[in-house]
């Protein structure tokens, strides 16, 4: 287990390859002390409180063997900014244990890149880190704040609530299945795949969205998988109408409608955000997004009860079959 | 890569072997939102600063395989709070994102027992859960507070401070190795082993060192590892007379002088504190340290220059192997 350090040491490593191109911390002035010392020091103002979340990435469950290390630092913390979005917290700091088969300096170097740029794009501090020798295994805790007794919760959504999506639904599992699967096709398909490699956390929106949507959470494991857990935790049943799923251009072009709505139901990995809005504020979530550039869609409603029931035209359907499943 | 959803679902074995056990989460009024959402909600009270680490444990690197999971469910959260303790900080939640090769209830069962008592012995609430198929790899993030401007720091260390290790080193090294090439022995071989398996992470002597130490560090990667970082942190040289560390009477009776020797200055995982004090207050912090029924052992002094000198009754000698390095 325990062996003789090499010329080029854990800490030695996380400093050539992060702290270096760590300006967010050399920017925020609540990093009081980031890597280097046995924990980060951190100042989180009087108003704030304190919103944490951790995911981590495995080769081969996540992500097939041979991705892009770019694209595997980039997802590694865009799933967890997605967690601070459905909160509507404003992310701050993130700490990283990276778990590695072997010291490559160009996957790394390529991995921190991916990691990093995100991580400047919301002014994510990495202030905490650690290097293993194992199995691809990329573990990022998130910590962000939101303001007193403002954050957007699960549990909030009310009977009579308009259920509503960001963006687009199952591009991202449709980029998954080429990159799986490759067949012959243009800009669609890379656009599919750059939907995988490539997630955009709606951490924007999530922080506008507070105080006007009920509640929300992001969208990892596929409509169906998630939109029920959103019900439960608040106590009431869910109406979707699948007509009404927003798809891509590029979806529908490189699929079979039974296909691109399957997908659009099942399909994880999208990070999109699912809000609970009152109907009378519908209007002013509608005009949060449109000043970020985002589509909204209204797919359904929350309801007395419990459960999710799915129709076509208003016809009920059989229920799609359950999202993916990170131990499955 | 995406799989369907088994009958155990991720959400369903998170909540049932921890979140029911997590007396500190319901206790902890400062958890406003726990395991559940798609973030933890944390109050940090107005006079504290955050304080996070990350560490995780990987089958073969930081246990070998086969181990008690009880011991495994320990350490992995042991080894943080060890980082809280080396910023006098109060710990008070966590993160967990466990990788495991299958769902086995009752290796979960036993992990999960060997986590949460010791979350519960330190009042340190489970905040977040992610669990993944994989190679075993168990990542732990801790978040903890302290009271503004008193947090230990490496580079607090001032020329003429007294160099001073809690307990006793080289333990856990001797117990992996007898883990490793088990030899016949009794109590003693017994003690290290526990040793080993069970470190205890000295929080409460973290907590009650600030403001009298000028600086901390945990034991994780052994004294000749270690001390090198602090002594860099502080603009400093270090000096230490090795026939001063402190060894346990287990380590004495079951290895030779030398070797135990060698354990103390170059064996991993003891997760003691390294600390430096001005000599005015060494009464002080030795008071402390009683109080906890804790030793306290003066090994060398800090200053001016850089580097370590090691010293056997005075006399110089050859600088002992490195620290063990996770990326080894």
């Amino acid at each position: 287990v325990a062996e003789a350090r090499p010329a080029l040491g854990e800490f030695e490593l996380i400093r050539r390859f992060f702290d270096r191109r760590s300006d967010s911390a050399a920017r925020r002035t609540d990093v009081l002390l980031g890597i280097g010392d046995d924990a980060a020091l951190l100042a989180v103002p009087p108003q704030m409180q304190l919103v944490a979340a951790v995911d981590n990435l495995v080769e081969g469950r996540h992500f097939p063997a041979g991705t892009d290390p770019r694209s595997i630092g980039h997802r590694a913390l865009a799933v967890n900014l997605s967690d601070m979005a459905a909160m509507g917290a404003v992310p701050a700091w993130a700490t990283l244990a990276l778990t590695l088969p072997a010291v490559q300096e160009s996957w790394l170097e390529s991995f921190a890149a991916g990691f990093m740029q995100l991580a400047a794009e919301h002014d994510v501090a990495l202030v905490g880190g650690n290097t293993t020798r194992g199995a691809l295994n990329v573990c990022v805790q998130i910590m962000g704040l939101v303001p007193h007794g403002s954050a957007l919760r699960r549990e909030g959504g009310r009977a009579g609530d308009l259920l509503v999506v960001t963006g687009t639904l199952g591009d991202a599992a449709a980029g998954l299945a080429q990159r799986l699967n490759p067949r012959p096709g243009g800009a669609d398909l890379d656009a599919l795949l750059r939907r995988f490699d490539y997630p955009q956390p709606r951490v924007q929106f999530g922080i506008a969205a507070r105080g006007i949507a009920s509640a929300a959470m992001d969208l990892s494991d596929g409509l169906s998988g998630d939109l029920p857990k959103l019900a439960a935790a608040s106590g009431l049943s869910a109406r979707v109408e699948v007509s009404a799923l927003p798809l891509s251009a590029a979806l529908r072009a490189s699929q079979s409608k039974a296909q691109a709505r399957a997908l659009a139901l099942s399909g994880g990995e999208d990070y999109e955000l699912l809000l609970c809005v009152a109907p009378a504020r519908y209007t002013q979530l509608q005009r949060a997004a449109a000043q970020l550039n985002l589509t909204l869609t209204h797919i359904g409603e929350l309801r007395a009860g419990s459960g999710v029931e799915w129709l076509e035209a208003g016809a009920p359907i059989a229920a799609p079959a359950p999202g993916y499943d990170h131990f499955g």
